[in-house]
């Protein structure tokens, strides 16, 4: 049996390395556009400001190393085209320019997503950078170095704009910060994003929030000035774009395969696509929401290995399930953390429920401990049962565990009368005597009233 | 209704709170022995340290914040007697060395626990330290500063022991740690155990196992020589006490409360005692392990703020559960982690499991992140059903954030399955793109093999 795998980020590598440790007896082979396979995006940014000292660092395992374990890994191929009824690809060299016809028996696409560039005036102007494979990363490491950039818009507060704001600012860069939407991280209630947006200025970034870029007018070549959408002039010398990704599904069509609502693929919780012997795993695939039962596109690296993991078992002969997503997320900008997991206050409405929040803030550890930090906390519980339905967390703090513990809850249906009596890890140098989890969900079991006692398990 | 509450330190500060908040209209009278009340005993190694630089940042609250919500306090007042018949308590006033009959509605007993001292020769030297009330954290302190020992034995590997380690190394002591146990913080599993004694050799404490300490040989009064039962002889100049703890027991056995199989004050989920009406909280009282149903003995800090607050509503007239405890405790000793929930490998198979386990060495943030710090996971699970029956980790990673997720899917009965595709927050400052329990999930999972397909829940 051949199977075939198109794209090697990261779905494809670990679903290449899932399927031979699963079944020795199959031949593997991975083609991939780029020059190099299994990289994590995610560090990039802490490339660019200098914390990860080596790109090389952002190279998981190489051909090579595939090689070993018996998978053929094709760098600088593309796949650009796809036969599912006869179950044949067709592959371009790139370095040769020549094309061949490549049957599969089983197929895993793991194509990916590429940023967002709006087609807008002088957006290829020298300067105007995305971050998203290493190509694009070297160019943005190139830029910088070429053009040693004092201010620097970045377009889109999102995960991505968020970390090359830190990446930036550590490199000596004032910053202004755009985003067409009216806050900042926009999947977190108003009251929590908010506190971004507010650090941020204490930081020094200008924030510009309500308003797109419109053009970005140049001088000899080279990126000078934004133009927002409201006319407002923004001088610069660096555009660095983090709008958003869009997942690559051509190769998908071509084969028929079916794209979901989101327009990302389509799998069952196999990871297998409308077409039989062809698996989608990692940013080009849609999943669902376990508390919505909806489909939802939250391509993030975490995921894509979990469903790489599960796409290259079924493909080799197993039957792995993915069971879903919760949408938890988690960003780091200069010293504030902020994440979430489940629904929020908005998105729990959205999906037809009465939700009750709680709102705390309070520290990660004992108050005394020097290196306590402080969080905000957001609960969203429905009523009136008080199963947990979301949290969202920002802060200096340790937000990581408090959405990890959360996310925990939403996957065993915990509700906050579970939670209040929790038994977390506590000591002075890792926690609060309470944990703000507990303190959170005490609040909400109070405004649940009395008509919901607490129940032993 | 008055309500009376024995003791004040934690579960009785808290039961007073929760008991005021939840009833304004009762009279709540809260006696306690210690001129202080509302304290951190789990805080005080650190300002032994000097790490906490005031004594009183371990003060929570003051008898005064607790009268302005009407809570009478009266320090430095011993009860010496309940009838439980009668609904009366004798209380000595330690200052005026009076004695007067006080009447109780309602009782909680919050009397908390207090230091094992083995009754061996030279115990009463000057230079044998214990630590618990803030009356022992006052003598620990002035000894130190008058003695200024070069030289420490700590007796006990527990919690205790191995924060008073980190405390009197960063004095510049140098250190014995002497167990009678064969190991170090025993309810870990022997390789997690291993480690921290490993570890703290690395940081040049001497470790004695195996072996008590027989005598305390002394030079003019103060301490000298430390004999260990196999006649060993340790030079020292100062013996730190942290061999255990008991419960203080003997005002409930006046008004026959009864005990249970542990030796401590037995209570139902409402933490009340076999006599209606009176209440019991925190380290003096007994609970049950949820995984085993069976009664356990685990007096700390956190467990006795949740039983007080249960028990200072259900004393106002609520009814609150609580719902029993999974044994989760951690310390940090120097710059290592241990902690761990429910039940050790050992702990299953004594409670009849035949568990499968995985153990697994990994980093806590992403390899390239420099602040990533490793830590050993070892994870216990029932066979065939693949539910998580416990968690330990040890090292310089976030071992609390690890056995936090553990603890709570042990609330929510996950399982393998369920936790091999969790969806937790991945960012590399935060966690690899497979969190530590994710691998140590999937190894589970593949143990248990396809017997056991992953289902979605």
């Amino acid at each position: 049996m051949h199977l075939v795998i198109v794209g090697g980020v990261a779905a494809g590598a670990k679903a290449a390395a899932r399927a031979r440790r699963f079944n020795q007896a199959i031949g593997i082979t991975l083609y991939q556009e780029e020059a190099e396979i299994s990289y994590t995006a995610c560090g990039q940014p802490y490339y660019l400001s200098g914390l990860v000292a080596t790109r090389n660092a952002l190279i998981i395992r190489n051909p090579a190393e595939f090689a070993a374990e018996g998978i053929t890994v094709r760098v600088r191929h593309r796949v650009t085209d796809l036969n599912t009824r006869d179950r044949v690809l067709e592959v371009e060299d790139l370095d040769h320019g020549t094309r061949e016809a490549v049957s599969y028996d089983r197929l895993i696409l793991a194509t990916g997503a590429r940023p967002v560039v709006p087609a807008i005036n002088g957006i290829d102007l020298d300067g105007v950078v995305t971050l998203r494979t290493m190509e694009e990363l070297d160019r943005f490491k190139s830029t910088l170095e070429r053009l040693k950039p004092r201010r620097a818009v970045i377009v889109g507060g999102g995960y991505i704009g968020l970390e090359i704001a830190e990446s930036l600012h550590a490199l000596g860069i004032t910053l202004t910060l755009i985003d067409k939407l009216d806050r900042i991280f926009p999947r977190l209630d108003p009251e929590l994003s908010q506190r971004i947006r507010d650090y941020l200025i204490t930081r020094g970034v200008s924030i510009v929030l309500g308003e797109g870029i419109a053009e970005i007018v140049g001088e000899t070549g080279r990126v000078a000035t934004v133009v927002t959408e409201s006319g407002r002039l923004v001088p610069t010398d660096l555009v660095a774009l983090g709008i958003g990704i869009r997942p690559n599904v051509e190769l998908a069509e071509k084969g028929n395969v079916r794209l979901g609502s989101t327009g990302a693929i389509a799998v069952d919780t196999r990871m297998e696509t409308n077409i039989p012997g062809v698996f989608a795993a990692g940013d080009c695939v849609e999943s669902f929401n376990r508390l919505t039962g909806t489909p939802t596109w939250g391509p993030l690296g975490d995921i894509a290995n979990l469903q790489g993991r599960v796409a290259g078992e079924n493909a080799a002969g197993g039957n792995a399930r993915f069971p879903g997503v919760l949408g938890t997320a988690i960003v780091k900008t200069f010293e504030l953390n902020a994440a979430l997991t489940g629904l929020s206050e908005a998105a729990a409405r959205e999906a037809g429920f009465e939700p009750i929040t709680a709102v705390i803030t309070a520290r990660d550890k004992a108050r005394y401990y020097p290196s306590a930090r402080e969080l905000t906390l957001k609960l969203v519980a429905e009523s009136p049962s008080g199963r947990l339905l979301g949290a969202q967390a920002v802060g200096q703090g340790s937000v990581d565990k408090i959405i990890d513990i959360a996310a925990t809850a939403l996957l065993g249906n915990l509700t906050c009368h579970d939670l209040e009596n929790a038994d977390l890890a506590y000591a002075p140098p890792f926690s609060p005597v309470l944990s703000p989890i507990i303190v959170g969900a005490s609040v909400l079991r109070k405004k649940l009233g009395s008509v919901t006692l607490s129940e032993v398990r």
